[in-house]
């Protein structure tokens, strides 16, 4: 039959811990995830932040993750969910291959970079192209960066990486940041940032590795190229929550609320991950949100006998 | 100079994930602890639910943890943090070597479970002898195993125990359970838990592994062996924070507060793992709220430039 004690949607770090303590915990349990497992993690080229994990790429860490979920019982889905109804005990998943119930359900759809959508940019990931400094920041130590940006997000971004880096282009579109004034006068202040006022990226380019950055000016319309090694994008993150509008309660930017047991708004509905509102979106605390999540899970099925 | 941007106190899993994570980011970190590094997880013999570590023993676990941080350059010292002074921006931990400074402090200094103190018992930790049901229950696929205490947690853990195992004995030292009425009347609904009233552990005995234990009937001095594979001590968990009386927030069983960016009620102290109030103590929520304090460190650092 299609009821489980648990439904956990999404298979990333997230969801694949939660899937490993809820089936280890004996919880029958699915897991359901759209792509292959891994989320945004899988497609990192080098992870050497996720403690315990000597080195390796993430296609690799996740892979462990997703045999030990395996190995004691939990049942993967390959789909994606379309619909939730939450307004009864039982809840209801729907997907593209049927509907699945349970009374509890973890949510770690995760969340997704917006990206420029220009040639070369795909190309490049792992090999240039990142969107998050705290990971890869590290390993441009003493070369030429840019920024792609012009938030609170971006401009603190650029100020991290002249720890490490020789150089950080910040390009922004517009002629003013709109980061807060503060944060503004340190990268005015900052002799290794050089702001690019008024352009937009057109191409990533390089053999290997990203090498250069053609950029346009869009007032007078020139191209310049801009020799770099990386180029990290913060033009905006996109929660993976909008199947869950009106069922629980997600902030202004889409993340979802939780507690710090991480059920949300609805009792029995929890979430983990980058998908929920929090300080600090990496793998590491991806899995601790995942292993609180299933614990808490069973604490509320405990509960309903 | 004895002074850094960082220093954490204790070497388990969260104080060297956030020795990681700050040393990558560039922060002068002192991660100070004063046995070996590991903390409580390094005495565990076989680890299966730290996701992405596919198993092994907990020392080689935080063996990599520790090399990680190393490897960025974290500096180690080897000595105790004797007493602390928090009342200026700029922090003072006094060790058996000396006093250090800094204006950012990360308190990982876990928590100990109180021990019978009783023959076999330090012998046989890791061997059958574990303070924790959620770590090692799946071991004990249908084998008899004993749970002593008779508050909450010891009464919950044996519940949770039956998920796995042939029988529970539940011994206690009084002839009633502390543990609140509705889980009390579980532990009597259910026919695989046995409670052995006023009684008291005096002995483990076994060869390689835990094979009985002889448990003492207070009331008329009789002694028993009873046959069991494990044995799940629950008496009670004492966080390591004594040193930190009246500096910091503690709760009234002694946790460390915080709220969810790690921080305490002193501004530019944090905490992270076993020693801070939780809902689940784990390796893998450990590293979580380590990484979690670190950035929290960065940002907090960066104010106050």
């Amino acid at each position: 039959m299609n009821s489980y004690d648990l439904i956990i949607i999404g298979g990333g770090p997230a969801g694949l811990t939660a899937g490993l303590y809820a089936s280890r915990a004996k919880l029958k349990t699915l897991l359901i995830e759209k792509k292959a497992a891994g989320g945004q993690i899988a497609t990192t080229e080098h992870i050497e932040n996720y403690p315990g994990f000597a080195q390796g790429s993430g296609q690799e860490l996740v892979k462990i993750m997703e045999e030990q979920a395996a190995r004691f019982g939990a049942e993967f889905l390959a789909a994606g969910a379309t619909a939730v109804d939450f307004s009864a005990q039982e809840k209801i998943i729907t997907t593209g291959k049927g509907e699945f119930r349970a009374p509890a359900v973890i949510i770690a759809t995760g969340c997704s970079a917006r990206r420029l959508e220009v040639p070369g940019e795909k190309e490049f990931i792992g090999r240039g192209v990142s969107f998050c400094a705290t990971c890869d920041g590290a390993f441009y130590e003493d070369l030429p960066v840019m920024v792609v940006g012009g938030g609170d997000a971006a401009v603190e971004e650029a100020l991290y990486l002249t720890r490490f880096v020789e150089k950080v282009y910040l390009v922004h579109r517009r002629d003013a940041l709109r980061a807060t004034k503060i944060v503004q006068d340190r990268v005015f202040n900052n002799p290794k940032i050089e702001v690019v006022w008024n352009s937009v990226v057109e191409e990533l380019q390089g053999d290997e590795l990203l090498e250069r950055v053609v950029v346009r000016n869009v007032k007078d319309g020139r191209k310049t190229e801009i020799a770099v090694n990386g180029i990290f994008i913060y033009i905006g993150f996109l929660p993976n929550t909008g199947f869950l509008a009106g069922q629980i309660r997600l902030n202004e930017s889409g993340y979802v609320v939780t507690d710090d047991r991480m059920e949300t708004s609805v009792p029995g509905v929890f979430a983990a991950g980058d998908c929920r509102e929090k300080l600090l979106r990496q793998v590491v605390t991806a899995t601790g949100d995942g292993a609180t999540a299933a614990f808490a899970v069973e604490k509320y099925l405990e509960n309903l006998r």
